[in-house]
Order: C-alpha cells, then sequence, then structure tokens
C-alpha cells in the first residue's frame, strides 16, 4: 500500500487521497509552477492511524523516510545536516479546507548542530536564532501540548528586561537567550530535552496532525459543514523556502479577485523580508499587492500571469500564499478562495459573465448556507474570531443580535428607545410579545426549537438562542448569572441565534443586505430547480415576506398561535376549560370569525398559492394561564372558585406533553375543534375567492396521524363541516396529513387511502425515531459529539439512515396507496440543503421552510437537481 | 348471496358465519336432539348493515321473510296470526360468547289480535298477559331504548296499590292493566302506538341485535377479550316453546360438570312451571337438577343421555338451557361453559384422565389470564356483577383489594393494625415504602405503568391502579374528590389492579389458592414449550417468587429501584447533584458495594440460571428530593445553599423526562456510572461463584441505543471495567442491549455486530412508535375506543402492524448482523398471551414479565407452540 506521493506524483483530481492542499500542490507542480518540492502522506495513511489505536506502523514510517531521502536528494541538502541543512513545512490538509486542525510548523528540522551550521551558511544568526526560537515554541505547542502562552510569558520577560516592545527590537544575543530560555522551559515540563533527532520531529509533527483531526475544533467544524470524519486529513512536507533573507526577499497571501466584494482584482498583500506568519500577525503592516510592481517588477508580472493561469486553470477564485526568496518566486499554496456571501455572488455573475462558468456551474458554486449571512445581520467578522462563548443554547432563529439585556418584556420595550436591547426571559409567553417585538435578539434559559421564543423569534426573523441552560435567568432580581458571572440588567451582551452562541460583552455586527445580484442569482436557481419551495408561515405578514423570498405556497400555517392574541387567549382558554361539548362549542362559536379572519388575511396575501393549514396541534394546557393574577381573573371571568380552576388546571398536566394529548388525539377527543376549525379554513376561502375571483387552493392537513382510523374519523369530520360550509360552491380543498409519527410511515399505504397528501413533519419524526425530545437533547448531544458518538445534529440535518428510511419508505409506500399523492415537508430540515437533496432523492414534490430559509432551499434545490443530472 | 340459514342447513363448523349460538343449534338439529326449530342470519349480514350505513338492505329483509314463511309453514302456526300464532325468541350470537351484547327478546310476535287468540287457546289468560307485557316492556327497553326502570316503576305502584309484594301476586286484571299502562307509557315517550305489526317488531329486533354489537359494553368486552370488531353477530331466531304452560311444562340451566369446582358431575337448577328469566330473577328458588329426577324421571334419563352425548359430541363442558312444554323436552342452547380458573383446571386434569383430551387438547383449553386468578385476590363474582366503577385508571398491578382508604403512608401503617387497607396519594415516593406494604392496595392519581407505585406494587405482588386521573387527592385534607363524591379517609374504597376500576365501598374479595392441579398443569406447558420464560426481577425476593413460578432466569433487573433505598438515596443525589466527575466518583464509590451486595442476592437466589442486568436507565431527576425539609436537609449534607441546590435541581428539569436524558445517555455523559454498575456486576458473580462454586452468567444489559457508536462507546466502558474486575478469573459474561427505540429496530444490523443480545422493550418501543406517552395517554385512550379508531390498548397487547413491524425487522436485521444472536422481550407485553404468540412467531429464545405473570407466559408460550404445529 502507497502512503506517500510527491507532489509530482500526484494531481489535482487526487483530493480524496491526499487532501486539497496537497493536490493542488500537485497540480500546480504538473502546471509546471515553482512549487518547492516535497511530497504527501496520505488521507489513508491517517485513517490507518485510527484503525491501529492510534499508532503509526513501522510500513508508512518507512516509507516517509523513503520520500525524505528522495527529498534530500533532489534539494541536494541534507536533513539534519549541519552542512547544507534541508528544513520542512509541515502542515495537515484535508479534503474540504477545514481551520479547525493543525496550525502549520515551520522550519523543522532544526537543531543545535544545524542552527550552528545556518548561521555560517547565512552569516546572519539572528534570522537563525529567531526561526530557532520560533520552531521550539510551534512545535512544543502544536506537537507537545505545552502551553503556547508560558512561552509568550518567557518573551514578555525577555522584553521588559531589554525595555522593548517589539520582537524586532530583540538581538541576536536576546534570541540566543530565547532558544536557550524555551529549551529549559521544555526540559522542566517535558522531563527530556527538546528533540535534536529532526526524524523524531518529523514524525512526531505527522502523528500530531492525524491527531489533530480529532480535536474538539475539528469536530465542531465538520459538524457545522458536514464533513464526515471517516475522511481523515493527508500530511504535506515541503522544502522550506525563506522570505526573510534579506531585502530581495519576501512573502505574501494574495487572492485572485477580492474575497469580500467579489471586484475582479487582484487582492493582497505582502512584507519583504518576512516569513509567513509576520503577515498574519500585524507586528509590520503589510503592503499593498499592487506595490510590488514597484518593488520587484519582473517577479510581480511572473506572479499575475501565474493568477491568471490558476483561476482559469481551477475555473475559480483562488486564495494563493507566495515566498520570494533570493529574488526568486515560489507558490506554496493555492486554493479555491473562501469569499463572503456577497462576493460570492459577484464572483458568480461576473463568472457567467465572462463565459467561465454556466449557470449551472454559478449555482454550484454558492453555498446555499451563505445566503443567511445576506438575510440576517452577523458579527463583524474580525470581532466574532476573536470573541469566547460564555454560553451556548439552541439555534433557535438565525441571526447575530448586540444589546444591553432586559428581563423583562416591560424593560426591553421602555429601554429601546434609548438603544438596542436583548430581552432575556426563562421562557416566553404571550404577554411578552410587545418585548420580543422591541428586542433585536431574545434570550431564553428553558424551551427548545418550536417554543414560544423560538417560533415567534423566527416569524419576525429576530435573532433568538432559546433553551440556553447555562443562564440562570433570575427575572424578578434583575440578572442573569453564566457560572459565577453575574450580568445585570443593562449590561451588554450579544448572542448568536445561527451559532447558539451567547457572549457577554459588546459584539458589533454588520446589517443585511439584499442586492440585485441577490435576485438575479436566485433567478437562476428557479430556472433550474424542479422541486417547489414553501414556506412555513402563521400570519399574513410572514406570507408576505415568503412571497418576497420566492415561495410558491404556504406548507405549513400553525394555527396555534393565533390563539396566543390577547382577544383570543380568553375564549381559547375557555374553550379548554369547559366542562362538556356544549360549553365548549360556545366558545369556539366566538373563535369562529377570528379565524375566519386568519385565514383570509392568508388567502388574501398568498392568492392562488397552494396554501397548507394545520389543525390545531399543541397540547391544550399550553394555552393556560399560570401567573397567579391570571388564574384570578380567568377564574372570575368563567365564575368558578380559583380552587376549581386550579383542579381543572392541574388534571391537564401531562408527565411528556410532546408525547401527550395533542394533535389530532385533540381532534378525537373535541371533533367540535376540528370542525370549527375546517368551517373557518372554508369560509375563508370561500370569502376570498368570492371576493377576489382567485382561485383558493386550501389544503387541510391533520397532524400526528398513526393509524388509518384516526385519519378516518378526523376526515369525516373535517369533510361534513367542509361540504356544509361550502353548500355547493365551487371550491377545491384538499385533505392531508402530517407524517412525523414512526408508526405512520410503517403503515404510509394504508395512510394513503384517506389522505390526498403527506407532509413529513421531521422534527417530531426524528424525535420518536430517535426517542429525545428537542427540547431535552440539549443537556447531552454535546457529550455526543465530543464522544464522537454524533457526527451531527440530527434535528438540523437530516439522519439519513434512521430517520430517512423511514421517508423512503413512507413515501414508496405512500405511492403505492395513492399513485401520484402529493408529498412535501415542512419540518425545520426542510432549510436544510443537505437534507434537501435527500428529499429530491425521495421525489417530493416540494419542501417547505421558515421564510428566511426559502433563498436557501430554492438554491439547494437547484443544487439537488444540478447534480442529479451528472 | 345468502344471509339465512335454517338450522337444519348449518352445522358446528360454520361459526364464523352463523355465531357460536347458531352453530351449536344447527349442530345440535344434526345430532337429532329436540331442538324449537327457527333460522340464523349471519354474521355477515350484520358486516353489510355497518357497510350499508347501519341499514337493513331489502334483500336481507326478503330473505328474513322467506325463513320466517318456512317458520310458519314447519310449525302450521301463523306469525301475526291469531289462530294460531307463531312467537319467536330473538337472540344474538357472535363467534364467540360475549355477554356484553343485547338480550333475548321472548315471546316475540304478540299484539293485541295474537293476545286474543293465545287466551283462547291457552285458556290462560294471566299468563298471556303476563306474557305480554313482559314482551313489551323487553321490546321497549332493548329495541326500542325506553328505559327499563319507568316500567318498573310502573310495576312497583301497581304493587302498592294493590298491597303485594311479589309480581306472581299480581292477578289477570293487574296484568291487563299493566299492558295497558305500558303501551300508554309507550306511546307518550314515543309518540306512536306499541308495534302490532309482528314482522315490523322481528326487524326492529334483528337491527337492534347489529346495533348492539357497536353498544360500550360489547366494546369493552371485545377489547378486554381480544375480539375483532370486523366479526360482527349473527341472530337467531327460534320458535318460542313455553315452560310455563302448567305443571308438566318447566325450564332450566345445566352445566355437564361444576363450573365452579370442575367436578364431573351434572350441575344445575330449573323451575316448573316459569319461563326463562324466572329462573335467574330470584322471585322463586330454583331447584336443584337432581331433584328433577323425582319429578319427571324419563325427562331427567332424556336430559343427562343429551348432556352426556353433547359433552362427548364437543368434547367439552357444556352449558346448556332447556325447556319442558308439557312433558316435552327441548333443547334450547348449549356451549362449552364457561369456568374458574379452579373448575378449568381441574376439567383439563380430568379430562386428560378420561382419555378425551391429550395433554395439548388440555393446555390449550385453558385461557392464559385465567390463572391470574388463581395467583392474586379477586373480587367475590356476585358482588362485582352489580358493583359500578366510580372511576378508571391503569391496571397497574393486578388482583382486587378492598379496605378502608387512607393518603398518607404514616396514617396507611397505624390503620392497617385495624383491618385491610388502601393507600391512595398523588404519587407515591420512596418515603412512602412502608405505607405501601401495609397496604392491601395502592391507588395513585398521578404516574403510568412504570412509576414508582406500579413498579414496587408489582414486586410486591400488590394491587395497584395507578393514573387515576378522575381522583382529586387532596393529601393534607385527608379525603378525594372523584367528581362531587367526597371520599374522606377511613371510608371504604375497592381497586381493582386487573382492569384499573376504582369503586366507592366495599366489595368483598376471594382470597387466591394454588392447589396441586396447578402445579400439574404448569409442568405440562413445561413439556410442551420450547420459548423460555424469564421473570423481571429487582431484588433477591423477586428472583425467588419468579423461581416459584417457573421462571428459567431473569429478562430484566432494574438497577434503578435499589437506589432508593434508605441508605442509597443519599450517596444517590449526591452523585446525581456532584460539580464533576471527582465529585461524581466518590458517591459512586460509597454506592459500589452496596450494589454489589444487591447483585449478589439475586445471582444467588438465581443460581446458574442467567440474569440480565440493565444498567441505569431513568432520568435522574427522579432521584431528587422534591419536599421543602428534604430539600433543606440535602444542602446541609452537601454543605451548599439551598439555592444553589434548588438551582441545580432546576436545571436537571425536563420537558419530557420520557425522551430524555436517560438510558445509554446517561453512561455517554458520566460513564463512570456505567464503570461501577459493571464493576459492581461482575464483582458480585464472581463472589457468588467463588463461594458457590456455581457458574454465574451475567447479562449486562445496556438501555435505549439508538445508534451503533453509542452501544461501542458504552460498550468499551462495560467491557474494560469487566475485565479489570476479572483479573483473568475465568466468568462468561454478555453485554448486550434493548431494541425500544424505533432508530435502533431499523438499524439492528449493525447494533447486533457489537451487541451479543437484544431484549425488546415493548413499553417503550410502542410509545416512540405510536408518539405517545403510556402515562398520559389515558387522558385520551378512552375516546379512541368509543370512536372504534383503537379496538385495543397497545400496551396491554402488542400492536402486530406498527410496532410487531419493528420487532420483526429488529430479530431479521439481527440475525443478519449476527447469526444465533439471543433474541428476548423485557416489556410488559411479556405477559400477554396474544403477544406472546407473536414473538413465538418471531422466533425469540425467550420471553421475560412480572413474576406473577410467569405462569401465564408459560401456558401462552406452550400454546403458541401447539397451534405452530397445527
Amino acid at each position: 500500500m502507497k502512503y506517500v506521493y510527491k507532489f509530482s506524483e500526484g494531481s489535482g483530481s487526487m483530493r480524496e487521497l491526499l487532501g486539497g492542499k496537497g493536490a493542488n500542490l500537485a497540480e500546480m507542480v504538473n502546471l509546471g509552477l515553482p512549487v518547492p518540492q516535497g511530497f504527501t502522506v496520505t488521507t489513508e495513511a491517517c485513517t490507518r492511524y485510527y484503525q491501529d489505536g492510534e499508532f503509526i506502523t513501522p510500513d508508512i514510517r518507512d516509507q516517509v523516510m523513503e520520500y525524505l531521502a528522495w527529498l534530500e536528494q533532489d534539494s541536494s541538502k541534507s536533513f539534519g545536516g549541519a552542512g547544507n541543512p534541508l528544513l520542512v513545512s509541515v502542515r495537515s490538509g484535508s479534503r474540504a479546507s477545514m481551520p479547525g486542525m493543525m496550525d502549520t510548523i515551520l522550519n523543522l528540522g532544526m537543531n543545535d548542530a544545524v542552527v550552528e551550521g545556518m548561521c555560517k551558511l547565512t552569516g546572519n544568526p539572528r534570522f537563525v536564532y529567531d526561526s530557532y526560537r520560533r520552531f521550539i515554541m510551534m512545535f512544543s505547542d502544536v506537537v507537545m501540548d505545552l502551553p503556547r502562552h508560558e512561552f509568550e510569558v518567557i518573551i514578555d520577560k525577555m522584553k521588559e528586561k531589554k525595555n522593548v516592545q517589539l520582537d524586532t527590537e530583540l538581538d541576536t544575543d536576546d534570541m540566543k537567550e530565547l532558544v536557550a530560555l524555551f529549551k529549559d522551559f521544555y526540559q522542566k515540563s517535558k522531563g527530556a530535552g527538546f528533540p535534536q533527532e529532526p526524524r523524531e520531529q518529523l514524525m512526531a509533527s505527522v502523528e500530531a496532525v492525524f491527531r489533530s483531526w480529532n480535536n474538539n475544533r475539528a469536530i465542531v467544524y465538520r459538524r457545522e459543514n458536514d464533513i464526515p470524519s471517516s475522511w481523515g486529513t493527508a500530511v504535506n512536507v515541503q522544502s522550506m523556502v525563506f522570505g526573510n533573507m534579506g531585502d530581495d526577499s519576501g512573502t505574501g497571501v494574495a487572492f485572485s479577485r477580492n474575497p469580500s466584494t467579489g471586484e475582479p482584482k487582484l487582492y493582497g498583500e505582502f512584507l519583504m523580508n518576512a516569513q509567513g506568519e509576520d503577515v498574519v500577525a500585524g507586528i509590520r503592516t503589510p503592503q499593498e499587492i499592487d506595490q510590488l510592481r514597484g518593488i520587484m517588477p519582473e517577479v510581480y508580472d511572473q506572479f499575475t500571469s501565474i493568477v491568471a493561469k490558476l483561476e482559469s486553470h481551477y475555473k475559480d477564485m483562488q486564495d494563493m500564499e507566495f515566498t520570494i526568496e533570493r529574488g526568486k518566486l515560489y507558490m506554496l499554496q493555492t486554493r479555491n478562495g473562501k469569499r463572503t456571501a456577497q462576493a460570492a455572488l459577484q464572483i458568480a455573475i461576473d463568472m457567467v459573465g465572462e463565459g467561465i462558468w454556466s449557470k449551472e456551474d454559478a449555482l454550484l458554486k454558492v453555498d446555499p448556507k451563505q445566503l443567511d449571512a445576506l438575510l440576517h445581520p452577523t458579527f463583524e467578522p474580525k470581532a466574532i474570531k476573536e470573541a469566547v462563548p460564555a454560553a451556548k443554547g439552541l439555534p433557535a432563529s438565525p441571526g447575530a443580535a448586540c444589546g444591553r439585556v432586559y428581563f423583562t418584556a416591560d424593560a426591553a420595550k421602555e429601554e429601546a428607545k434609548n438603544g438596542p436591547v436583548l430581552l432575556a426571559r426563562k421562557e416566553t409567553s404571550p404577554e411578552d410579545i410587545e418585548g420580543m417585538i422591541a428586542a433585536r435578539g431574545i434570550l431564553t434559559a428553558r424551551g427548545g426549537m418550536t417554543s414560544h421564543a423560538a417560533v415567534v423569534a423566527r416569524g419576525m426573523g429576530t435573532c433568538c438562542v432559546a433553551g440556553c441552560g447555562d443562564c440562570i435567568i433570575h427575572e424578578d432580581g434583575g440578572y442573569l448569572m453564566i457560572g459565577d458571572t453575574r450580568i445585570n440588567a443593562g449590561d451588554f451582551m450579544s448572542i448568536d441565534g445561527t451559532t447558539g452562541n451567547v457572549y457577554i460583552g459588546s459584539i458589533p455586527t454588520v446589517e443585511a443586505e439584499i442586492t440585485g445580484n441577490f435576485n438575479i442569482f436566485m433567478a437562476w436557481t428557479d430556472e433550474v430547480r424542479t422541486m417547489k419551495v414553501r414556506a412555513n408561515a402563521d400570519t399574513p405578514q410572514d406570507a408576505a415576506q415568503a412571497i418576497a423570498f420566492g415561495a410558491e405556497g404556504i406548507g405549513l400555517t400553525r394555527t396555534e398561535h393565533m390563539f396566543f392574541e390577547a382577544d383570543r387567549i380568553g375564549p381559547m382558554r375557555e374553550m379548554i376549560l369547559s366542562k362538556g361539548e356544549e360549553e365548549r362549542r360556545k366558545a369556539l362559536d366566538r373563535l369562529l370569525p377570528m379565524q375566519v379572519k386568519d385565514f383570509e388575511g392568508i388567502f388574501t396575501a398568498m392568492g392562488a398559492r397552494p396554501v397548507t393549514i394545520r389543525l390545531l396541534d399543541p397540547p391544550l394546557h399550553e394555552f393556560l394561564p399560570q401567573r397567579a393574577e391570571d388564574i384570578k381573573s380567568l377564574a372570575a371571568d368563567m365564575g368558578i372558585s380559583e380552587q376549581t380552576l386550579k383542579d381543572r388546571i392541574d388534571s391537564l398536566h401531562e408527565f411528556n406533553p410532546m408525547m401527550g394529548h395533542r394533535g389530532c388525539r385533540l381532534a378525537v377527543s373535541y371533533p367540535e375543534i376540528a370542525e370549527m376549525q375546517a368551517r373557518a379554513i372554508i369560509r375563508a376561502a370561500v370569502n376570498v375567492k368570492r371576493a377576489t375571483g382567485t382561485d383558493i387552493v386550501p389544503e387541510i392537513m391533520i397532524p400526528l396521524i398513526g393509524d388509518v382510523n384516526e385519519m378516518k374519523f378526523v376526515k369525516g369530520i373535517v369533510q361534513k363541516a367542509a361540504e356544509e360550509e361550502l353548500a355547493g360552491f365551487a371550491l377545491k380543498y384538499m385533505i392531508g396529513t402530517m407524517i412525523e409519527i414512526p408508526r405512520a410511515a410503517l403503515i404510509a399505504d394504508e395512510i394513503a387511502k384517506e389522505a390526498e397528501f403527506f407532509s413529513f413533519g421531521t422534527n417530531d419524526l426524528t424525535q420518536m425515531t430517535f426517542g429525545f425530545s428537542r427540547d431535552d437533547a440539549g443537556a447531552f448531544l454535546d457529550d455526543y459529539y465530543n464522544r464522537k458518538i454524533y457526527e451531527n445534529d440530527p434535528f438540523a440535518r437530516l439522519d439519513q439512515t434512521g430517520v430517512g428510511q423511514l421517508v423512503k419508505t413512507a413515501c414508496d409506500l405512500g405511492r403505492k396507496g395513492r399513485p401520484g399523492i402529493k408529498l412535501g415537508i415542512c419540518g425545520e430540515h426542510g432549510g436544510d440543503p443537505s437534507s434537501i437533496e435527500f428529499f429530491f432523492g425521495c421525489g417530493l414534490d416540494y419542501v417547505s421552510c421558515s421564510p428566511f430559509r426559502v433563498p436557501i432551499a430554492r438554491l439547494a434545490a437547484a443544487q439537488a437537481k444540478i447534480k442529479s443530472k451528472g
């Protein structure tokens, strides 16, 4: 088995084996570009390393040594030799670019003897000792797990002693002393001297790269970017070239186009007489790449022609590293450049305009998730890079927000007049709505992705972190605790609803901005896409927002939130607490005209687009009052004693409300509720059709079906009410169900005989299939990631193995039971690109997601279509 | 389509079509026995009736009329004719005997004109008017839904007026007046006269029988006896013969063997000059059947020879009805007789002894569920027949109990010295244990089948009704409310843990008694059975009980209840609330020796029988204190403030604990808990093996696995701890998992690669597959039965369509992943006969159930085996 490749043995197509960096180095060598020679240890070696119990077997070590010998020969240098020493850099490089992994180690191969030799060779001992102390520090930190901080303390003491500010002000002797101090510290910490054997340094570094594949940052990054842990990383070993050999040397990074704006113009910076890390370290201010033309015109021309060659070869914007050693240009790396969402669109449109990409190419080049940044405020990239989260909750509604935090809706509303505020509550209730509207972001300690806070926030497009159990919120006391840190009302906090991160203090945000490019690009997605995209929308405002983002219908209107509004919650509560059907019908009669108005609003907003309305779903006790004063006033309204009311509320208590009396089970117990809703839907549709002439197509959706008899029963009630309302008026409506109970998926053929459409409720389906509730899983999912049991949050990305199996089964059985049955999905996965690709594969007719995810879904659906043709 | 059969056209094998009663009447006719002629309307006609929207179509009506004409001709009488009128009885008769259905209607065909004719014919107007008033009352009640009570009021007034006690004391004129009053009442209530057209009476009665198939009592009975609603009922129309035609007439019921004791001797009673209902009405005291020999020796001899013929023909104890009309014997019905559990065993053993049954026949003849009555107290049959349940909860632990109710454990314990008590609590906690031991029965308002009360009660064999939400218990006030009825401490209540029924007042109970017959019979089950039967047992006492009932191993030891004991709950709580691993390990170190002792006790009791021990399963907050004083004292013990403790308890709160941080998820978060338990299991096994030389075979079971990586991770921890404990000592142990999460069933092939055995946790699997929690489903399951959506409680009887599909899938995949993998089931379905038959069909190696259900499971497993050979 071949585990090591020279760059010249590889190619750009060998990404899986050589990693991105290795494949691109090989490709550049093949293109005849000036690349320092080297070799790549393959990703398969990494996989072997883990299979063998985190151990590099002798056969792999032997191959590394063999290629090292070749590199010595090729460069006419000797690794560890004092005469003409070969130094190398060691870098990780996985298939996908992964910033979470091991840092580069430069100058590897140095030891006391080599240092002596180099001093003679270069005549520049300060440079040599500077390089050595850098190497000792990098190696100790990255490979040997010694705290970097300790080395920095040693440097700081030295600078204090010498009374200087910058490292560059330290002289050769200082550097020599630093080397000695570093080695002492190493000896003390490790009980052994700093490794003097370069081959030992090399193998330890290779192993450190392998290990870094499974460090926490890498795992988190993989999870967020859907990268499987089975891929492994490659290791690149490359001859060092030195940009710090004098004024005819230098180093820099450049992009073939502007990565922030997409402007089609070389963009980058460089430093003369410097090594790689100096460019980013900020010790000296780098120069703009244009200025290189004046300094070294030939090198500049050579570089620009290489850039052009690389971009047209890779057909994408390139992110490159280069070094100039004594006037000679070396390319150290190239890769497709990361870019902001704005830049991504600009580049896509330019590339299509330049004839380099087809529209389909362009569509594949933009990451759907990136579009989020165009729709929501985000943190300033630099500021967030330095910020450390203090706690983590559920990413309940995307975007970033920063403001003074308040713990009551009233305070939030009041203080919002003076500047941005965040509202933090144990959990929110309908009474908090004004404070929620006033707040830039909402933080709750309890509640999940479908809690009041989460759903309301997503509907408004307001950033929300929900269920952040690390925050102990004392609403009455007006403060919250994160660990031992106390945050008072009025203190600054920042929250990120895209990641769930919570920060103490202020992090500046960047506002979202939709440009013309966005609309051009999104129109392309629609040209390609065959799967429809709908939105989950509960109000006419949501519906309008959804249409603005390109939704082709509503896949889910939850009717429950309508009942939380001030004028409805009263009759709703009386309905729930009524003693029998008669009393209940009286309360329902008061709700009916309000529901009719709700649906008229939505139908009017949506016009002829299909609208799926779900019958009442949550357990009824969610609507009941909890505060003593609310109970008191409701008891008075109902003319019963507080104790009687409390007893009734108590009797509605459930142990596991998620698995309790909800969904179609409510319609089974209280058919009159489903009847009222069916009436309201049909009456509203008739009214709007009469008023506007538009053909309204309501799709009435019965939730939580698990048995065909349930479906028959509830359908019967809905149908009867609908026909009575229509009284012969011509209006087409459909009755279907959600598939969100595992049993429903298993008997979908039977259910399809009664249901005109299926909509997969993958939130609940995931909960039931995994047997854990989303609201509670936060307590242990991190342990699952840390132990590498799960790689992804199954609520964010559909579990294709288990839940997906049920989805597929239900699609197949559903079509068997009713050929051509309409299939859709309205769970949160409807806005997740990888899940959308899966749903496309299952042949769903549409996906439905929250309005702000509609653009993402449109792009993902287009990509799925394009990929399916490949 | 033929919907009506003469008795002579049918046979005993046509049960499905003609119902049990109809098929047996046909069979008796075929045997040449004296049976009044008649015909049967088939079960298919009933099914048609429902298919046609509860309507009897003309084709069926025509066939009934055709056969009626034949019956007139055959009897030379005329239906509705005054000259020689034909009267008939109408009775329901389904495939299985169903007491919940329509009562018999006698004397149908009477009207004013017929009455006149009969008076002339019999010369006995009192008898005729007595028959007429009976008919009006029966028809009005059963067919026309008029309240029977109103008729009784009219009779009572009449008796008051005449100043007599008994109906028999009323004379002809009184009877005439009653008929007139009855007809008036009918006219007033229905707005029309009592139907005078006999054919109308007949068709209305046929329809009433069909309707009665779906009345509530019938639905409940079907559910409890696994009878599908699709079967429908037949209707038998038979010429009336009269036992009340004088002193040479009579009527009676008899059993070919004693149905209470099984004694092989004719048993029954009769009344001369009486009609059927008089025998049961208790107006006159019936005579014992033997006495008939003295009165009518020829008829008696004829009857005993018919009895012998019928028993040997049906090869089972017969329950017969007969009438003597003017010295001529008529057989009206025969069927296999219902019998007590004691009688069932006696008859089985006698029948085998008599060479009538093989042992296998005998095994099939006893209903496994009946065995329960031998193991637990039951209510006196007569007393319970008259009792009306006041409320219904979950049947958490079988048996019946009656006593004075108390609302605190202390009171129950104290008062138990003076007589039997029931303990009623909102929910029980470990602090209540002494009161629970003292009580005859336990009633809780909250909590499900796996609540503390339920599990502890089942273990002790104490009757328990759990989660009875209709009981509003005021523990402090010392009373409970059922609706508007208040029951004070010290009042009598009765509860039935087999049905979940709760009664106000005292209902006498009968103690359980195990006889030699039981052991003989159970030994036969073991001769036949191939599937093993184990018990769920958490303590050495449970284990001993299980062995006494014939368990061949333990299929489930729940370790959690061990931690509720007084000496453990302290360290357990400290463990749960500890700040980090170190603190947690300290508390675990204190628990370890106690767990070792627990397991030593169980291993010692079980010897070489396999013992499956499940690692800690419930969410940790179940162990935490709730009462203010307990929190206070725990905070003091732990040296932290009450507020800090409350905050920590609060942070462990879960929305849906059933789907929360429990099962193997605990082991993922806190591997040290699984490690401690694995150590304790292995250490105990080693100790017992060393001490006794017996080969102990622990099976370590990891609960709630949903992903193969979870299994790998937790298995790794268990294995490491086990190997360390063994330190080379030779002891075989197995590591397996429960299959209780739908996802686990879907990927069982992968999981089987890591698991040495599967045990199906069908309780949780049912919950997740249906998406409702057992603890909460009580609130709506009754609605599901009433609306005919479900026929069975899926927690009592395995849902073979949905959940069973997952069980089968998991068995198939499991064997694919690991050929010969050991398969068992430890959910409550392991004690349910129909589910056991299903599991046998899946090829499970064993079923495991609570100790008191082991005999049932042994018999059911034997039956499954016998049936599989047929």
